[in-house]
């Protein structure tokens, strides 16, 4: 089974120039969708995490399943006034604009070891967030997984070498 | 292991009055997180689903990683401008104002057996508004599947009729 043979890519989606990766259709598809989850359990268990990060919403869609299937917790990262208890936050550019993210201040403990699980890396800016908070609140960054990451946009790069690992590396430019 | 043990009630969030249930507290432990899905699973096995639908984005949360610990697909619902394929919508008012959700048009097949899945049920307006996608596309809902439901506002009782399935009933009322 080829992954990839599933996400859609849909033109000028969201603004013109943007050729964007539809996981959605992957979703629909149970034995699509089981197997990646699979792959990318594999990939967080070698990290040997104790906890997973991911980022609203579509990385709910992958690292939920990922923590359920190794029985560790999940910590959500959200948009601000999103997460009711007492919250960190990080703002960040991304590849369409510049954003806040949030996550709650007690979410992980000193020390634990923490992967961060997203669908699709561009330019990282998730990600980065991602890392600055999970270091402000004293995890242990250990990884991320990611479905697919584009190999066109900077993110792939700059992050791997931090344990960045994807399921698909995907080379088509944008327009 | 009781599981309403784990939800943390978080006063007068996201406004005066409310009594916010924080499912967030749940999935960061792990053990909890993964009886409260084993639960679940169980429920929507029992409907015999051939697909799973969940609202953005607590609805990602519950309803993903049972999709795939049973190997169906999962449609997601989300916020307008979200979904890039073609979509039908349908506005509702939910508890703390009015809302439109999304749906992709191709995501469930005609007589395919619908499960919707989501964290809390209130007064029942995501619901309903699944509810009439999920009949506008041809599918036939089965059941509801929901971590916690409100008894002392009008979702449950709408809804139990219908099929929903709760793990908790909770009848603490707001003040």
């Amino acid at each position: 089974m080829r992954l990839e043979d599933f996400i859609e890519v849909i033109p000028d989606f969201p603004k013109k120039g943007v050729q964007f990766k539809d996981v959605t259709s992957l979703m629909q598809n149970g034995e699509a969708y089981k197997e990646c989850i699979r792959q990318m359990t594999e990939l967080v268990k070698e990290m040997k995490a104790d906890v997973i990060v991911g980022p609203e919403s579509r990385g709910f869609m992958f690292g939920c399943p990922v923590a359920v299937s190794l029985g560790v917790g999940f910590v959500p990262v959200r948009k601000p006034g999103k997460l009711p208890r007492e919250t960190i936050s990080q703002t960040y550019e991304l590849e369409y604009g510049v954003d806040t993210l949030e996550m709650h201040k007690d979410s992980i403990k000193k020390g634990q070891r923490v992967v961060i699980v997203d669908d699709i890396v561009a330019v990282g800016g998730t990600m980065d967030a991602i890392i600055k908070m999970v270091e402000r609140v004293g995890g242990e960054l250990v990884g991320m997984v990611a479905l697919m990451g584009l190999t066109s946009l900077p993110g792939v790069e700059k992050l791997t070498p931090k344990g960045l690992k994807c399921l698909i590396y995907d080379d088509v430019k944008d327009e």
